[in-house]
C-alpha cells in the first residue's frame, strides 16, 4: 500500500488558559494508504509540526517531513521504522520533524493494524495486553486546600494513585511545598500512590530541587516527576543520589531515543517516561520500553491528552506486566473528551490496557470535533502548502 | 529599552540542491529597541521557525518564542541571558523553539554591543579576540579524484587545514571511503591539516565508524566528526576508546547547553562544535565554551553559511587563546556571499579573529539580498500571523 495522503487538523480550545494542561488543543493526524486509513495525535504545537511536514527543503539534511513519507510503501512492520528511520536522517537539522513524525508514527501503525486484522500490541511483539493501574493525573491546586479537595475527588472517582503537578511547586517556600504535598497524602489517604510533578521547574538547580526530598519521603511519594529539564542529566544524577526512598522520574521531553537512554544510563531515573507523542511515534517509545525492561527502570507512558493518544502510549509497554502504573488524564478540556467515539476505559478493578481492537482500537469523533478544528493557511511564494482540510 | 519588533526574512536560492550545502537558503533576524537595531540568523529551517516565533499557545509551557521576546527590556547583558532564559520556560514543550532563539539571541547582542560601542567578545568578558585558523570546510567530492583537486585548491586558497564532509562517505565500502581519505591528504600536503565529517552517517553504528579509524589515522587526520547523531552519546564513548590518534568532534546539533555537556561528559569528544545559530544564539554557545575550557575539550564553531553566522560563531571562543581552530566556509552559495557588506577576511597569516567593530561588526547587504527573499504568510483563523516584511 503506498501512502497517498496525510492530512493534519489543528483543534483547539476557542480559549488557551496560561496552565500547564496540553489538553486545550491537538494536531490530529490522518494517514491513507490503500483501502486504510489511520489516526494519530503528535503531543506538539500545532503551526510549527505542520510547518515541518510541509516547509521548502533547506539541504539534504533538512529536508520536510513530507518528502520521507508521501508515496513510500507500507505492508509491515519493518516499512514504518524505516520511514521513521528515513524522516529522522532527511530532517535532521529540523528540530521540529520528530514532533511531527510522532502524529504519523501512530497513525502508521493503526492503519497497519486495521489492515491485518491485530492490535498493534500484538504487531510489536507483545502476546497480552497487561492491566495496568491509571493514576490521576491532575494539576495542583492554587492552595493546599485545593490540592486536598483534588486528592479526594481522585479517590472519590475510584483512582488509588493521584499525580499532582507543576501550579506553584517551586515557585514560593520550601514549607509551601510542603504543605501541597501533605494535602495530597492527605486526600489520597494512606494507601494511596502519591506521585509528584515539579514540572522542569528547578531547571537544573539541584539545591533547591533537594530541598524537597525530605517533605516528599516524609509523605511517602513513590516519584518526583522533571525536578529538571531533560537535558539536564547531570542534575538527575546529583539528585538521585540525595534520594532515600523516592525515585526520579522523567523523559517526557525526550525527543529521540537517544535522550531517554541517558536519562536511564546517567541520570539515575527510576522510571522512564515517554510520550509517544513527542519521542517520534511508537516506533521508538517501544525501542525505549526494551531498554528500560533490560535495565531494571520502569516503564510508564506520559499522556496529557485524548484517549487517542492514551491508547498509543500504552501500545509500547502493553506486554510489560510488572510496569503497572500508567498516566490517565481526568481533566480534560471538552476537545479531548470529544475527540473519540470510544475510551480506554477502566475495568472493574479500576485498571486499564491497551484495546483488542484493531489497531489502536479508538475512534475518532469527527462530527464532535468540527466546532474545534483551526482555520490555518501556509502560503510560500504565492502557492498554498497547507490549507486546513475538511473534516 | 524595550523590543518593539523582531522580523524573519526567510532568504533563499531560486533552486536548492539535494547536497549538505547550509548555505543554499538563510533566515535573517532583525530586533529593533529604541534607537537601535541588530542582526542575527537562525541556522535552521526558515517555515518552521518562523512558526515557532507566531504560533498561538497552546498552554502555559508551549507559547510562541514572541511571548517571551516582545516588550522585553534590555540593557545589559543580563536581560539578554533572561529572555534566553525565559524562551526556554515558556516553550518548554515548543521543539522548534531553540533554533528559532538562536537568531533573536544573536541580534540582541549585536545590538546592545553597538549601543554600548562594544565588540561582543568584550561583552561577554573577554580581553582580546585571538587568531584562529580557519579550515577550508568544503563537501568531498563525488570520487578521489575531485576530493584531491578540492584539497589542492583550498591549498591554493591559502588554507593549511581543510575538512571534508558528507557525500559519498560510509556510503559504499570502507576502501572506497580510506582512498577519499587518502585523497584529501595528498591534496593539502603534508604539512596540512586533515579534519574528516561523517556528516551522522553511521547513526549510532560503532563498527561501521570504527572501521574507518585505521585510514583516517593512517592519512592523520585531526579528527573524525559527527560519526553518530548527536544524541548517541554511548556510541560517541565506545568509539572514542578505539582512536589511537585521531579524535573525536561534534555538537552541532546540539540545540541547548545540555546536549554539549554530555558530548563532553560521556561522549569522550575532543573537539565540541557548536553552531550559534542552532543552540539558542551566542549567550549559550559561551557557556559551552567555559565547559569546555574547564574540561580541557577543544571548543570550535560550526558555521557553514554567512559572514554574520561566522561573526557571531567566533565570539563565544574569541578570547580562548589556545583554541585556536575555527571553521570557515570557502564554497558557500551566492546568497551567503552577498548577505553581508563586509566579511570577517583573513589577515597577511591566513588567520581571522572576530571583528573589533561594535556588536557583531558584520553589515546586511540589503539591497542585494532582496532578490532571495521568499514572500511567506501564515494566517489562523482567517488573521494574518506572519508576512514577510518589506527588506
Amino acid at each position: 500500500m503506498k501512502i497517498e495522503n496525510v492530512d493534519f487538523f489543528y483543534l483547539s480550545m476557542p480559549q488557551i488558559l496560561d496552565i500547564g494542561d496540553g489538553s486545550q488543543d491537538a494536531l490530529l493526524v490522518r494517514v491513507r494508504a490503500g483501502d486504510y486509513e489511520g489516526w494519530g495525535e503528535c503531543e506538539a504545537a500545532p503551526l510549527p509540526s505542520i510547518a515541518a511536514w510541509c516547509c521548502p527543503k533547506s539541504h539534504s539534511a533538512c529536508k520536510p517531513v513530507c518528502d520521507s513519507v508521501l508515496n513510500q510503501n507500507v505492508e509491515d512492520a519493518r516499512d514504518i521504522i524505516r520511514i521513521g528511520d528515513l524522516v529522522r536522517e532527511n530532517s535532521l537539522d529540523l528540530l521540529q520533524a520528530e514532533h511531527t513524525l510522532s502524529g504519523i508514527d501512530m497513525a502508521l501503525w493503526d492503519l497497519l493494524g486495521k489492515k491485518l486484522e491485530q492490535p498493534v500490541y500484538k504487531l510489536l511483539g507483545y502476546q497480552n495486553s497487561f492491566p495496568k493501574n491509571p493514576y490521576a493525573s491532575v494539576l495542583f491546586g492554587d492552595t493546599p486546600q485545593e490540592t486536598l479537595q483534588k486528592a479526594r475527588n481522585a479517590r472519590a472517582m475510584g483512582y488509588q494513585a493521584g499525580k499532582f503537578g507543576w501550579g506553584p511547586i517551586g515557585r514560593s517556600t520550601v514549607e509551601a511545598d510542603r504543605d501541597q504535598f501533605h494535602a495530597a497524602r492527605e486526600g489520597l489517604g494512606d494507601d494511596g500512590i502519591l506521585l509528584v510533578d515539579a514540572g522542569t521547574v528547578w531547571i537544573d538547580d539541584v539545591k533547591a530541587a533537594a530541598a524537597r526530598i525530605p517533605a516528599l519521603e516524609e509523605c511517602r511519594a513513590v516519584w518526583l516527576e522533571e525536578p529538571f529539564v531533560s537535558g539536564a542529566i547531570q542534575s538527575y544524577a546529583a539528585l538521585a543520589k540525595q534520594c532515600k526512598t523516592v525515585k526520579l522520574a522523567g523523559g517526557e521531553g525526550s525527543h529521540n531515543v537517544w535522550m531517554a537512554r541517558q536519562m536511564m544510563q546517567h541520570g539515575g531515573v527510576g522510571f522512564i517516561q515517554i510520550d509517544a507523542g513527542r519521542i517520534g511515534g511508537i516506533s521508538p517509545s517501544k525501542q525505549v520500553a526494551d531498554d528500560a525492561a533490560a535495565q531494571g527502570v520502569t516503564y510508564v507512558n506520559h499522556t496529557f491528552t485524548s484517549h487517542l493518544a492514551l491508547s498509543a502510549s500504552l501500545q509500547p509497554f502493553a506486554g510489560l506486566e510488572n510496569d503497572v502504573i500508567c498516566e490517565y488524564p481526568v481533566e480534560p478540556k471538552s476537545l479531548a473528551v470529544e475527540m473519540t467515539k470510544n475510551r480506554v476505559e477502566r475495568d472493574e478493578n479500576g485498571l486499564v490496557r491497551a484495546p483488542e481492537a484493531p489497531g489502536l482500537g479508538i475512534e475518532p469523533d469527527l462530527a464532535a470535533i468540527k466546532k474545534y478544528l483551526v482555520p490555518l493557511e501556509i502560503s510560500v511564494r504565492g502557492e498554498t502548502l497547507y490549507r486546513t482540510p475538511e473534516l
